[in-house]
């Protein structure tokens, strides 16, 4: 374990820095100052919603109200950098994003596009999953951890990888995609029934109980039936729980890696979720000490995705 | 990216290292200087043999004449570290190996025993895999790629990650464990039949080529069959290189990783066996990124082990 090299430029760190968050959905944005905190009344949510869906115009529109909203904050508190953080995939080399949810958003220029909204030249960008696992190590649940996982279970599941200390990048910007990990055979061309987030994620468990007769439609009601001892409701629970420990293990057993946080609506189907996933990584793990992973809940709520972002400038030391 | 920091002490590096490389057969000792080439004439092989296999102590004799055995060369050269690689599972914190192929060496104080062999107090301790990584980045196939995985397929498959610039250690030191990634359907408690290296290995392979009535015992005669379109020795090796493909696509989702270097014997069935590998891979990237993954050879033949328990000490900046 080598010393960590000092920030660069210790000066920038005691003005905040304007984080971005781009989702599927919603852009938000927020000053978030030194000690990671997010600073009260700078943070706004602006939905893209179906419009920009329709057009890359309109979610540079939703971008630029967004950071307006910020600006004369920003301009107030000194600020002097951008952190953003986005939905996949993003290609760091190019600067550039192509969020699944919004299909008309490919190859959008999102690091030019905030310096030409904001005039600040410093603009650092990681997907968003890179960003949740920057905040839960730098303020929340993978402090002082070396080697942890940090992801979401909701319609989808990703995260990012903490290796050694340090959260990966990956070659183009996009490490840290858990639930495409192969954990099943793979049936012809059908990879993604086969990947943990194809049977572990709220929308695919939902849809596997309904293919088994369930007649819910919602994470929500199969939360219900799930307490209620239904058994459909049940076994899509366990299914998904096991599928995901699958996916641990194969991430415990490649990387050592000795704690998984868990964020994301789907991972509250049950109260013992966490310790269900735990009990399948450990049955799935050849290596001994793969069976040492603990599987928890993160410790940051909604903030960590604006606090990650941020931590590209303030915390660099933190990124591999 | 952030810079990395110079080696801590710079002066110790113009001396050569010894350099110690445990096998589950053999102990090999040399010394390797600072621009990673093995000094010639310094190089010894102590084979551990059935006898070691059953006592901990034969195994330290083995250790002991190999380090004897160079001990000459390194005062007159000024050595004063020792990098060592052993087969895993290691536990860097004990600083203790317990390698699976000698059953007899458990939780064995190699620390411990290298420094009172030796006379030197410094020596570094890192799995094999992880030293195979270290010296592909250093001098072979992973020089100035940032994120790899080096691996060797044999009777079984292991190695390193490199991300971000840096091979991964992981909480115990035993990150790189390709081979036990889950790849298939797991029936019933036997996961170790569903993972990359219980299909791929060359053990395996010839398993189950064996199984489906195929003649053959050796990975030689099963090569020998492939090249004759031998329809049950094409089969195992398609098998095998579909099995390490979904293993290796499993890295490329998660890590963002570019490269893939392949060694060991079995990886040598038919010359276009990484080309096969690499097409099962893409075939089972659910993302777009992970399909620009490159599978390729090694560069550095068997001195690969050696450098790469020296560069722990040479090359410390390319250690997470």
């Amino acid at each position: 374990m080598t010393a960590r090299p000092a920030p660069a430029d210790p000066a920038h760190h005691d003005a905040p820095v304007l984080a971005v968050d781009v989702g599927g959905t919603k852009v938000e944005a927020a000053l978030v100052d030194a000690a990671g905190q997010v600073l009260p009344g700078t943070r706004v949510r602006v939905p893209t919603g179906p419009a920009s869906a329709a057009s890359a115009n309109a979610f540079s529109q939703a971008l630029a109200e967004a950071v307006a909203a910020v600006r004369g904050h920003a301009l107030a508190a000194g600020v002097r950098q951008i952190g953003v953080g986005a939905a996949g995939p993003v290609d760091l080399m190019a600067g550039t994003i192509s969020p699944l949810n919004l299909p008309a958003v490919r190859e959008f220029d999102i690091v030019g596009a905030l310096r030409g909204m904001s005039g600040l030249e410093d603009v650092r960008l990681r997907l968003d999953g890179t960003c949740i696992a920057l905040a839960e190590l730098w303020k929340g649940a993978a402090q002082g951890v070396s080697n942890a996982i940090v992801f979401v279970v909701s319609t989808g599941i990703g995260g990012g990888v903490v290796a050694d200390g340090r959260v990966v990048t990956g070659a183009s910007g996009n490490a840290g995609h858990l639930g495409q990990l192969i954990v099943d055979r793979v049936s012809g061309d059908d990879v993604a029934a086969a990947t943990a987030e194809g049977q572990a994620s709220g929308r695919n468990a939902v849809e596997w109980a309904r293919r088994q007769g369930w007649p819910g439609t919602s994470g929500e009601e199969l939360a219900r039936d799930y307490a209620r001892g239904k058994t459909l409701a049940v076994r899509a629970v366990e299914r998904s729980a096991s599928a995901l420990g699958r996916g641990l293990a194969n991430v415990a057993v490649l990387l050592d890696t000795e704690l998984a946080i868990m964020g994301g609506g789907f991972s509250f189907v049950t109260e013992d979720y966490p310790a269900m996933v735990e009990r399948a990584a450990h049955a799935h793990s050849v290596n001994a000490y793969a069976r040492k992973l603990r599987v928890t809940r993160a410790a940051l709520g909604g903030d960590a995705p604006l606090v990650g972002a941020a931590a590209q400038v303030l915390r660099e030391d933190l990124l591999g």
